[in-house]
């Protein structure tokens, strides 16, 4: 079993990513070095905060590595494997699965994720977490098996010590309004010096096309002690939660809609629009510009207590029928689609697009936006700017489309650097190492070109991997 | 005259296509070296059965590679040149054009080309097939012409002679339901062992846009003693002449909607729909949504009889209006357009592609879906895969952008390898080669960066060329 | 203060955006060296005839560098910084901004332009128009003001001078049907040697949705001594604006509408649509039948009078509303939108798209209709090419993203060479020497990997350097 971390061996080559060509290389090399050992800024993300609260250790490498992990299973799926086979949870429980049995046909199908980041963030987990140095197939299967079960028994695994060990000095979880945030504050007066925030979520008192809309909106009524259902007691509630949000550390609010719609209503037509939706009464199109309206008003409170404004928009959510009725949400089945910004984000960018106290943060699932509509818009209003390449983007392709189609309109400094968004915790070292090798890569070419001096190159592969996310996300 | 292969001239460089930086040089030849002379897997094109059950020589060379090849004369059309000129036939039949004449200007424009695919295997064709090593321009015109024309009258250059020279393992031709098939029982009762089977191409009997759809369902009728104006007869007539299909070796149908829109109605809307239509009294709407459901019929029939479906969407057909009226179809003014799948396809694969027993490959036109939609669709669905790069992007850019935007969510083994969908005989080698090429040089990116070792490129290698396309066309 | 040209030093290195492979390099150097010095053909832009008809010394620094170019301000605006910081006028005139303020403000934040082509085509003004070697930043920001300031005094930087030392062989500016020209006819007359045409836009007398629109109406009347509120007189006033341009130079129409929708109506329903509009009774839709149906009439002109007709769809002008109340209309805040072209110019290319005579540019800001549309359209249609990589796109990836995406489909010869569409004088060098370097490399990779012979790509490098903009504008 491995406590250290062990470099250099045929899973993860110390020069991956960097260019071919040898110049660009060394140029890279030398960026690289400045910053691979900065600190993990990591402002967004899905990791539990139970496990930081409580810091039990993790269970086995299936449950842990496996059947959590859509990025993973819905390859396997996709392949003509069940979920079951692979201890994927369904709406009836956990599938009677061993996790070895699991774990092999995983090994087996592990050739089935060359060439996509998944492998690149795999091979640097067992390698780098867990000393582990044949590449995974059938023949390895078990002894991959025992080496990361033996290891998820120490102290050393558990979550609280990966996390100082991995030098995250902040990680972002995302949380409802709903939520009691008790994780958080149990980790606050834990003693442990970790930094562990959340980001505001309200989507599901926000879209009422979520199923849970009208629970939802009950239980904010009652955490909140405020009317929800009327406009104004609904607006306050809002205000409440993201105090108490702030007050456990948190900087962002998050905001998942199918789209980028954004409107921005007289005060009179926004409340009968809210009652209308509340009173379950709206149109498919009126639940569309209810969301688009929210999002103006959370930029409106915004300006007020200084949260950092996030719209991931784009996502055809469960997208597979029959799966979603076996096995619910978030399983490998949202399709990213066509998404149009330049018209659907005018109306809150022209109430508070000009106003620089404002931070907004776009993410992109559609490619084509980024030189077509997102720099430009990133790179003339004071609010805005890009999240990093996003979801299935990123990856080393994905993140090195995003400097070539953003840099020369939105510049750098118009983008927040780096984030995981991720809910596989032993990935978040493997993901911002992927992160700060391209963005060097990328700088590398630019100094090989004679765009940019490798002064500049050196600040900038700071800025990338460090210092814009936490200028950015306010930290 | 030229009767082997001459390599290594000026024409057609030994490391073409190959990367400039010397190390990523070094393992693309490595790889290519082991795939390049794998035989030819061609189970999607447009070549005529009837040359390989005749075995009759081809023509002159103008008749053979420039009239017939809308490649070629929509770039000299667009340069303000004749069709006559080039001996292209309209609806008024073959122009009255010296061929050798037609050659001269095709010759003398042959510039125009520089930095397009046609080029690459053209240059291909005049090294490889007819041992030609002085570029083509208006100076060679007439011994190029010489050299080709001899070569044609001899026996080596016979249909069936150049399949077994070009190492094809099976080709595929593309017929209607209301074809006879005969062309291909001569060739299977013949005794030549070439494989040439067919694909199942229903487009004139399912869309009731084409000028041919009435006509074309009498014929269905005739040759299926099927009632094809009745819902039940309709259907019948399909499984009867898939089935037909399936006995000549086809182990597919295919599909060249305008849009990748499917549908999946009950059993009486959709028998409502089919009376509706094949009456004449369906309007556009009616029309789309009758192609849409039969994709999903088709599907069903293939599950059943196990044939993969083909999807290829996308492309506005006869765009030139005054072209249309005076040559008809197929002549170089088709153009893409804007696709939508993730919505388009929906229906469909709700309906069916869970079913890890179909098979249905996607050909796209809007490289803009490759990343957003494809390839996340791809890598979740079982029954689906993507088709390689299409038409216009059957080109060495267009093949880098479709490695480089699907492997990193879809990964190599939801891709079906190459197909040349040509009716270009002579340059199916060279569009095979062109492929191999390419996808070797973009696995040799993924060795030099360490994102794979270079035993998986060269599994991959081979894969790409010759596995993946027998298996995803269970051939 | 510097009077000649200084090379070589650490601003503008002589090998910048060449590739970084070694072999590559010495190709694109080669191919360079053929083309760097060749005159420059600037057939589309928007400087001031004025500077030329009065050959007046430029103002200050600040002036002439920073208020009047969006490509700059926006940048620093969207970092919050105002615009009245920086000298840009608003509706309510110059604000009282020290030049020099400004100036240190632009250098402070000159590090934003990290990146960008800005950087470079500054870098490039400020060391081979004003002989600074040092880079630009807060402590070298008064240094650098002191010396560009005093040569603007000197007569060796009035217009026509630099104009001379820029080797401009024609310059095209842009003016509407109801300019005078009468800058144009001084410096016809002037006996000074440079020549300086315009080109003919007139989006003010027939975007109906302009807000000059019946005001433009009127003066067009005026000028032309045509009744432009009748149908009949209106075509005439065009036809007669057109003669006009063209006696002083003009070769090229050119029409900034927001979508490429045409349309071609029969006259009775042109002559109906037309009185609709002029009344003011028109809806946005009739506007922008309107325009599409002039695009048509305008290209019905051009196969008279053999304009070439130049099209530039896709800006959401003036997207930042309390921006451009304040401020008024070209402040940076035009963002790009997704455009169609297969559809929209449809009805004008079925109308006259078949005719060699005709020569239409398309433009575009949608990358995603290079290889889906614009190439495959241009690569049929004789009257149709592809103008350059534009705007937001005019960069070194915008332009290597062109390349890529068109040449395939389009070949090099349906592309018109680079146009630098600026109004930055001082830039065009610049400009035009970035597009040299670009498609050389470009070319230099088609080489190297054995795609293109080199004594092709030099032949191309000088067609896209110089010969096809010639020929394209007919000049």
């Amino acid at each position: 079993m491995a406590d250290t971390f062990q470099k250099g061996t045929s899973l993860v080559h110390e020069d991956r990513l960097f260019p071919a060509n040898l110049d660009m290389r060394d140029i890279a090399r030398r960026l690289y070095s400045e910053v691979k050992d900065l600190p993990i800024i990591s402002p967004h993300g899905h990791t539990d905060p139970s496990w930081f609260a409580n810091n039990a250790p993790f269970g086995n490498p299936a449950e842990l590595l496996l059947a959590p992990d859509h990025y993973i299973y819905r390859m396997l799926y996709g392949q003509g494997i069940s979920l079951d086979a692979l201890g994927v949870p369904s709406k009836a429980g956990n599938p009677d699965t061993d996790p070895r049995e699991a774990w092999r046909i995983f090994a087996e199908n592990y050739y089935l994720f060359r060439g996509t980041p998944s492998r690149l963030w795999l091979d640097h987990v067992f390698n780098e977490v867990f000393g582990l140095s044949e590449p995974l197939d059938g023949s390895t299967a078990d002894a991959y098996y025992d080496v990361i079960n033996t290891a998820l028994q120490s102290d050393a695994y558990r979550p609280r010590a990966l996390f100082d060990r991995f030098n995250i000095e902040l990680l972002a979880t995302t949380e409802c309004p709903t939520d009691t945030l008790d994780h958080h504050k149990t980790i606050q007066s834990s003693g442990w010096g970790g930094r562990v925030i959340s980001a505001y979520r309200p989507d599901a008192v926000i879209d009422a096309d979520h199923e849970r809309f009208q629970a939802a909106l009950d239980e904010f009524a009652d955490i909140t002690g405020e009317e929800t259902r009327s406009w104004t007691g609904y607006l306050a509630a809002h205000r409440k939660r993201r105090e108490d949000f702030k007050a456990i550390g948190t900087t962002s609010s998050d905001h998942g809609h199918p789209t980028a719609f954004t409107a921005d209503l007289g005060a009179a037509e926004a409340e009968a629009l809210f009652d209308k939706v509340v009173a379950g009464k709206g149109t498919a199109k009126d639940h569309e510009l209810f969301r688009g309206q929210m999002l103006t008003e959370m930029a409106r409170m915004s300006v007020d207590d200084g949260l950092v404004l996030q719209i991931h928009p784009g996502s055809c959510r469960n997208h597979n029928g029959p799966l979603f009725q076996s096995h619910g949400r978030d399983k490998g089945a949202d399709i990213p689609m066509q998404t149009d910004y330049v018209h659907a984000l005018r109306p809150l960018l022209n109430a508070f697009g000009n106003d620089p106290r404002l931070s907004i943060i776009v993410f992109t699932l559609d490619e084509t936006s980024y030189s077509r509509e997102l720099a430009p818009l990133a790179g003339h209003y004071p609010a805005l700017k890009l999240g990093p390449a996003w979801w299935f983007h990123d990856s080393p392709e994905g993140m090195r489309r995003f400097r070539e189609q953003t840099t020369e309109t939105a510049g750098f400094y118009n983008t927040v650097g780096f984030n995981d968004d991720t809910r596989a915790f032993l990935s978040i070292p493997a993901r911002h190492d992927v992160a700060r090798r391209v963005d060097c890569s990328f700088l590398a070419r630019l100094v090989a070109e004679h765009r940019l001096r490798e002064d500049e190159a050196q600040e900038l592969a700071r800025a990338l991997a460090y210092d814009l996310a936490k200028a950015a996300y306010k930290l």
